[in-house]
């Protein structure tokens, strides 16, 4: 199945939900993936896509490396094949690649194009949609980034049979973000069904993938509504922040963040106890954590505020309300997080 | 007076020529400037620009400095002032500081505001105009960059009066090229008029703004007319390159380039030897160089690929045909490239 984006200002591409097809494109391409990836599935991928030239850069697999460094690595094979400016980035990968090859393309000559091929759930169903693109530096993370739209996405289900249970987890986690935010039949379906059946996850991902992209064409620059998919990101980046993006995978901070939110949310009067809890028994159906020992409540309100999203030193929650929408809100109080902030400590 | 851009995609922005007026920006603001702009004219600029919070990153001076490294101090300086997502960096300088603060903004947080205030006549004329942001690196000039349109551009003539002749001259180069490929009346006027009085200055910065905008409106990413304003760039390019940058400013690179590509347009017949040799007693009458010494035809034949116009290893050239209209064209036999560059050996 196909899931069409086009843009306000006329950008438009496809998102394509099934086996990769054979194509051919008439201009230079370069595969950017890592050595996980890579020993898994490049084979299966240059058998799929063919171009005028071929090549392939290697890049150092983990969120650790999601650096500048990583970047000039990538240009510098660009700049060394003599890529113009029609040539063509492949981002084939977990969201890591992704953003990584997206945000090259964006700068190399002044943007060029790219595709994405992700093999991870979570990129598949949540960081290959929308364009957004960056690194992380030691200010935090995606900080540094672009804007920058692929020219198509490619999702291949067939990936997932490689993938580690912890990150198909993870990939579930956003699944489950996007259901408690946007859909209540979606929520109530993922609580009846079984993901790991290959008929389910299809149509998880499927729904996922509409329900961003009908929030990225609203709002791509994330002026308003967009903000909502960062459910669980607000303290998600943080956990991620204070363990040096070692420890956690990024679905998997989201669900914990998403665990935070709720509890803010229920102090609130947003949610009730009941629906917070069956957020969490879905989490924990595919044994994404839910739990953070915060060691310092001070210092964690503390790095809310290196979060870009943090505009006039105010912090931008977003809040369920009830299940099926949400609240995007930056006038919560202090105090009222501190509390919330002490649950876990 | 004020010239309007409006892009296809409804990014608009005005360019005001005049005196600086006072202007309050209710948001931080960062003022990128080098310590010789900074020497001459801060004061100026602060008595005019107020914000919320205002504060100063002084960058080295020189094109040798346009490169990551310097990017990374501008970026750090966003962070620790956590600058947020509303701010606005000001670049305050000439084509170096422009591109550079455009680049920088481009990419801090996925893109946040930014204004130009120019203060060499190249970059009033040209570089503050348009959106092409970037940096060089080892493989050649702006090979890394990004299309970021400016909130607005302000450019104030004043600035002009503590110019040094040479980087006066290298504006001229500029507003030259304008006039060559686009606009013949204007050609004439500045063959009959004097630049180094303000008031004929003011109309020539005027011309070349509006012919400028009108081919951006047309065509912002370069995919047709535009490339029309790298008249002399194709071969000034290669000789900032072999310079290193060090030997001339960009003004008088181009200023060469376009001695070369009239002697290409000559042999090619797109122009006479004469409309050559008018284009050539203009760019002399403001001391602008006129020749250069290639001690390598070939390898400065090859130092054309790294260009990133060079699509699938075809240069691209840009030649006058007769004066005010030009040819954009890359079906240049290379004997007849070769041939024209002998004549600089």
């Amino acid at each position: 199945m196909i899931v069409n984006i086009t843009l306000p200002n006329n950008t438009s591409y496809d998102i394509t939900i099934d086996r990769l097809n054979e194509i051919y494109y008439d201009t230079k391409v370069v595969i950017v993936t890592n050595p996980t990836v890579s020993s898994f599935h490049l084979e299966y991928l240059k058998e799929k896509i063919t171009a005028k030239e071929i090549s392939v850069v290697t890049v150092p697999d983990g969120e650790q490396y999601k650096n500048m460094q990583t970047i000039d690595m990538i240009l510098d094979h660009c700049f060394e094949n003599r890529l113009d400016r029609k040539s063509l980035l492949v981002a084939f990968g977990g969201g890591v690649i992704g953003d990584m090859t997206g945000f090259a393309a964006s700068i190399y000559q002044r943007g060029i194009n790219f595709v994405q091929v992700p093999t991870t759930l979570l990129s598949q169903v949540d960081a290959s949609v929308g364009g957004k693109t960056g690194i992380n530096n030691k200010y935090g993370k995606n900080l540094i980034g672009a804007f920058h739209q692929p020219k198509e996405v490619l999702i291949d289900p067939y990936f997932l049979t490689t993938l580690p249970k912890r990150e198909f987890g993870a990939g579930i986690a956003e699944i489950i973000k996007m259901a408690v935010t946007f859909n209540k039949d979606f929520f109530q379906w993922l609580e009846e069904n079984d993901l790991t059946k290959e008929e389910n996850i299809k149509i998880a991902i499927q729904k996922s993938v509409e329900t961003k992209a009908n929030v990225v064409i609203q709002d791509e620059k994330e002026n308003g509504i967009r903000a909502a998919l960062n459910y669980g990101h607000t303290f998600g980046h943080v956990i991620e922040n204070e363990t040096q993006y070692k420890t956690y995978l990024h679905g998997e901070a989201v669900g914990i963040g998403m665990v935070m939110a709720n509890e803010l949310a229920v102090k609130l009067g947003h949610i009730s106890q009941e629906e917070a809890s069956r957020v969490k028994k879905l989490l924990e159906k595919y044994n994404i954590p839910t739990s953070y020992k915060i060691v310092d409540v001070e210092e964690f309100y503390e790095h809310f505020f290196l979060d870009k999203k943090s505009l006039d030193n105010k912090i931008k929650f977003i809040l369920p309300k009830k299940i099926g929408s949400c609240l995007i809100t930056d006038e919560i109080n202090k105090d009222d997080v501190i509390e919330v902030l002490k649950v876990f400590n």
